[in-house]
């Protein structure tokens, strides 16, 4: 595996070549509404992308280049935000992590497990009872707590929720709700969690079939995709306050990639996180007076069943607060 | 994206070249254990594999290539097995959907809109309440069905739940799952539902990290799976019944491929599905005295809301019985 120079797309010749997707204009009015009623209200908006993007290889797609996210990040993320009075548009990965459901997994906390069936004796004179459904004892405290959270949200109508699959619908909903959500300036936040693929495949290029095997190996060759912060910063959103992820394996390259990004972009904040470390360790990286800042976030050990994003979550808050108090 | 000739590996220089994954001895325990037990209560056992598999494009995972499966065929046709009185091998992909909790999708039927908060009046003399979780009352009886039929599964220990994410994780455990279950000579049957990856980066071509970007397109060149049918049929199972899937996009090529399928491996029983018709129609081809032998299932336009796992299983338990019946 190796990559080679080519001619990357610019924004503007991908959104010129590759398909919107279907649901596109639907999902632009729903943002464009909710916008509207949060502005009404006096809220501040935080778009939340979330989970990992796929790169067909068939256009019927079977096989597809992937990117590791389970969500977690901007699931956890989104609860801290609207428990912060930010409404919220969770934009997600279909299938991975949203808020509040993100506690029952079904593979490590199914909720199947914490119901039971109880035989009452029923309040008829006859022999038969009536099955309840019950919720095991000492799981109660925690369920009520979510529920009453989600139940609040659902009330108040703070959270939208869209998702996309490709990295060509991430692509082509990340610049529509930009733009709607420019429309709040300051009040605006764009909190970019979502493991984004590098690589993609042109439309062009596609197989129309699965491709078949038995004919020896398989060689992918891919194109790189935009680089969206470039336009999302100087065409898309105004004065926004916008914050970007890095996630790196290798220790040695996560700060020089950090400043980097903020570098070329000139947005607000770069999280650098690495692979191994993410639940208890990131790094803020940012400009103060065209000088760069960086500022560790470490749980100590004694607290790592505390979830790192309430305290992320907290700082951009305040910073976000500090940003809306310039004048605009 | 094209393919070359390439020399295939074996199966046997496969498990040679590729390192074991960590849990592959626990998981074969209990599986031995499993078999045992319901050897003595005297139940059949279907091995059933769901879900995709990924091929980490990288040693500290960021990138894979993957295949599509939610896991639906496989998780549905576990439950219609434990409900014809089978013992589950379910060996599904981490996350990828699992019978019972299924019919609970976060996405699509989120089990946090069919619980309610009811404040009761307290027992006590005092003003206050206790609030009680509650179960929306048309939500109740599929609930309750769903529930009734996970306990039973609990409490009788007919399910075991195996979990992998790579293909290499998929080939270690499938041999030997395999292979502990040949114990049960015809009473086993292997229904191989996962979507599999053709191609895998052998681990001495994986970059140890997270792959950059920034330096042009990128190529990747991925080696063939061993065609694991065949020491499958030969040399890990003995006289078990094996039930294969092909899945194809191209309808003109489904029934070339499941013939070639079972000609080539000599196993009994290929399920032939269109990613676009697999939720009403899929053919079963095999051989019946040297003949070949194909049967379409097809659920009618009326019966859409059907789940046609349901006459899947039927159709095999009655096959399997007809092969425990042949002198062993």
């Amino acid at each position: 595996m190796d990559s080679r120079e080519s001619a990357a797309f610019s924004a503007e010749t991908y959104f010129a070549t590759q398909p919107a997707p279907p649901s596109l204009d639907h999902d632009r009015a729903s943002v464009r509404d909710f916008v509207l009623r949060q502005t009404d209200l006096g809220n501040k908006v935080v778009l939340v992308t979330s989970g990992g993007t796929t790169v067909p290889l068939e256009r019927n797609m079977v096989r597809y280049l992937d990117n590791f996210s389970a969500g977690t990040r901007g699931a956890t993320s989104a609860e801290y935000f609207l428990k912060a009075g930010y409404a919220v548009i969770f934009m997600h990965r279909q299938f991975s992590l949203q808020p509040f459901s993100r506690h029952y997994s079904h593979s490590t906390n199914p909720f199947l497990d914490f119901l039971e069936i109880e035989h009452k004796p029923s309040a008829s004179a006859s022999a038969l009872t009536t099955p309840e459904i019950t919720v095991t004892p000492e799981k109660r405290a925690d369920l009520l707590s979510v529920l009453t959270a989600y139940k609040t949200v659902q009330r108040e109508g703070t959270l939208l929720t869209l998702s996309f699959v490709t990295v060509n619908d991430y692509l082509w909903l990340l610049r529509a709700v930009s733009e709607e959500l420019s429309e709040m300036r300051r009040n605006a936040m764009y909190y970019l969690a979502a493991a984004v693929s590098d690589f993609f495949l042109p439309r062009q290029k596609m197989s129309e079939h699965k491709i078949q095997s038995g004919k020896g190996s398989l060689h992918i060759e891919m194109d790189q995709v935009p680089k969206i912060l470039k336009p999302m910063v100087d065409e898309w959103t105004r004065e926004g306050f916008i914050v970007s992820f890095k996630l790196e394996t290798d220790p040695q390259l996560l700060l020089p990639k950090c400043r980097q990004a903020l570098k070329r972009y000139g947005h607000q904040v770069v999280i650098g996180n690495d692979l191994n470390r993410r639940k208890f360790e990131v790094v803020f990286v940012s400009t103060n007076n065209g000088t760069l800042s960086e500022s560790w976030l470490r749980l100590s050990e004694d607290l790592h069943t505390r979830e790192i994003e309430e305290d992320i979550v907290d700082e951009l808050v305040r910073r976000h607060q500090a940003w809306t108090n310039i004048k605009q």
